[in-house]
């Protein structure tokens, strides 16, 4: 039985295989006698699964030696408080407000910093991105902070700024959350890098920081130990206890990336190209239909959360009845956006992409 | 084929039942055509799994109406800061140090108030419970912080102290981690009370905090918005996306726990009655041995958390190895106290405390 295609913006679809290794090994992981969920986060089976998590990870996205990966808890919201608490030193932080999740961040942020807006989108209400040549950095700021790609609003930087370029020595702090793992990241323009895990990672419950070791240690006297990234680096993220068994489909997932294929790339370079054929799928679709509508600018489209309308929007409780039925789940959009969104994130096979605009096209035909 | 006893501290021995059913669910929760790990924590599935689990946990641990229930992240660690950043109002917070878990929740409380020891057993190396008639409890205190069950040292309150009837109108906060639904709670004397999952409710990832509704919205200005209380209880524990796995897997526990029966008890009260009969097994099995030996006061003495001594430290070695190959597994000693520990949680059965003490029974007769 094929199971339905669930577009969740997150908590979202996971591989399938994935799902399947983990029931299979849900009472006995590799003839321990214990579950994942049942072992002790000190003892030598779980040590080995978050290390090789950890290494999987590092290889995939090509993390340099001089960052440190860590398993934390919170999600995003959480780091909104934890990064400045640890990166800002009370003084001046720049933040790029793109949609809904750069603008919560820039909120937090300041109760523990003076977080200046050096560039925003609000203008054009999140479709586009502004360029980094116009921003207004501050000559001082510990940091500068921007959602790489906005969930809510479905717009990406395809490429990080160069932060050098435009004269700042400050590091770049990037949320990718919702596109983490779907394409390669160039380090060298990042400084610190957080995710949830539940979209691309694994289960809601993990946060993934990949930090540059320069910046560890600064955090301030009000962060919690628990963190602290000094303090969770010190401890290879075991300084609390983590959320176990989240780390390990998280693992599950990384060595199922690996095994990616597409034509003569692997890994996180096939993926990306699978991201990108199923992006231009749908988005080719949308925009040569006279019935549907996707707003953003074509340069900074989201390959992995699209949101688009139906031009006559009262159609569109028949549009997701009809979904649900043709066994296209969750494809409701953000209450503060409306219309629809089909979030495609690593774990959706271009099927469930044909499946959609098979399924939209029809749906138009039967409505004209 | 029997699984091995599993005696690990925690993360923990899961009810069997418990994990078959996630297994079998995994991939589809009740013909929804998704896992639990892969719905949107707005879909109507997870509120339901979630508002269940919330409501079997009131009925469960009776928890009255003037309490919330909030499922969190971070563990015991995290709450050490989360606590005081919520309910100290940067004043003065009273601590009882009674082992490992309380003093380093002393400790992380001083970052955000003035945190004083009113009562403590360090001189007895934590084998004892300070008496509340002795506390010098301050009068000006926000709260008063104790570990209810020590996990490291084994010591356990078999009743909460009546601060009112000590003079205090201070709220007690109770670090229930290790020992939460394996007995009944009189809320009557409680403010506050927070465990992490990993012992005895589910997987790592989610922490459990109920909390009298009047000690809502009194957090400090750099709590982070993800680890207020008010924030948190206004949203239904879904201001962040939270661990929606974790929560499932301790909704499934909850049902286990409802099913409990001991003679005509049920639920909670049936699951304290096996508790205490697995307990008393074990106690009076070392306590009749001159070959074992447990150090805790008996009035104290930790149902969950055993921690024992061979009088002959050289045979630990030889110990350890003979349980693993008796299918008993993790009964190594925290490193800061040595020896062995025995952890039986609620899921846990009497035959598992049965085949220990038949071992260790065994394993003196062979070196005599």
């Amino acid at each position: 039985m094929t199971r339905p295609y669930n577009f969740s913006a997150g908590p979202a679809a996971m591989p399938e295989a994935v799902l399947q290794q983990a029931a299979a090994e849900m009472l006995d992981w590799q003839g321990s006698g214990m579950g994942v969920m049942e072992m002790s986060h000190r003892g030598k089976e779980f040590m080995s699964i978050a290390a090789t998590a950890e290494a999987d990870l590092r290889e995939l996205l090509a993390v340099p030696a001089h960052f440190r990966i860590l398993f934390m808890q919170g999600g995003g919201l959480a780091e909104n408080a934890i990064v400045p608490m640890n990166l800002s030193r009370g003084g001046v932080v720049d933040f790029v407000v793109t949609g809904s999740w750069s603008q919560k961040s820039a909120k937090e942020a300041r109760k523990y910093a003076a977080a200046n807006v050096v560039g925003s989108n609000e203008a054009d209400h999140h479709t586009t991105l502004p360029s980094p040549a116009g921003w207004r950095l501050s000559s001082n700021a510990q940091y500068l902070h921007l959602c790489s790609n906005e969930t809510i609003h479905g717009v990406e930087f395809h490429e990080l700024p160069d932060l050098k370029a435009l004269g700042s020595d400050a590091p770049l702090v990037i949320d990718f959350s919702s596109h983490v793992a779907s394409r390669s990241v160039d380090w060298s323009r990042v400084g610190l890098a957080f995710g949830g895990a539940q979209k691309n990672l694994g289960p809601a419950g993990v946060t993934l920081v990949v930090v540059r070791e320069d910046l560890l240690g600064h955090a301030l006297s009000i962060c919690p130990s628990a963190f602290d990234y000094k303090t969770v680096a010190d401890n290879a993220s075991m300084y609390n206890t983590p959320p176990t068994y989240s780390i390990y489909m998280a693992g599950l997932t990384f060595q199922w990336l690996k095994a990616q294929t597409e034509g003569a790339l692997t890994g996180i370079a096939a993926m990306e190209a699978k991201n990108m054929a199923k992006a231009r799928l749908l988005y080719d679709f949308i925009d040569g239909s006279g019935f549907y509508l996707n707003k953003v600018a074509k340069d900074c489209r989201s390959r992995m959360n699209i949101p688009f309308f139906l031009r006559d929007e009262s159609r569109n409780d028949a549009f997701l009845a009809g979904a649900k039925a043709a066994g296209l789940l969750q494809l409701k959009g953000h209450k503060s956006v409306g219309g629809m969104r089909a979030s495609i994130y690593n774990a959706m096979p271009l099927e469930g992409v044909q499946a959609l605009v098979t399924y939209m096209r029809d749906f138009e035909q039967t409505q004209a």
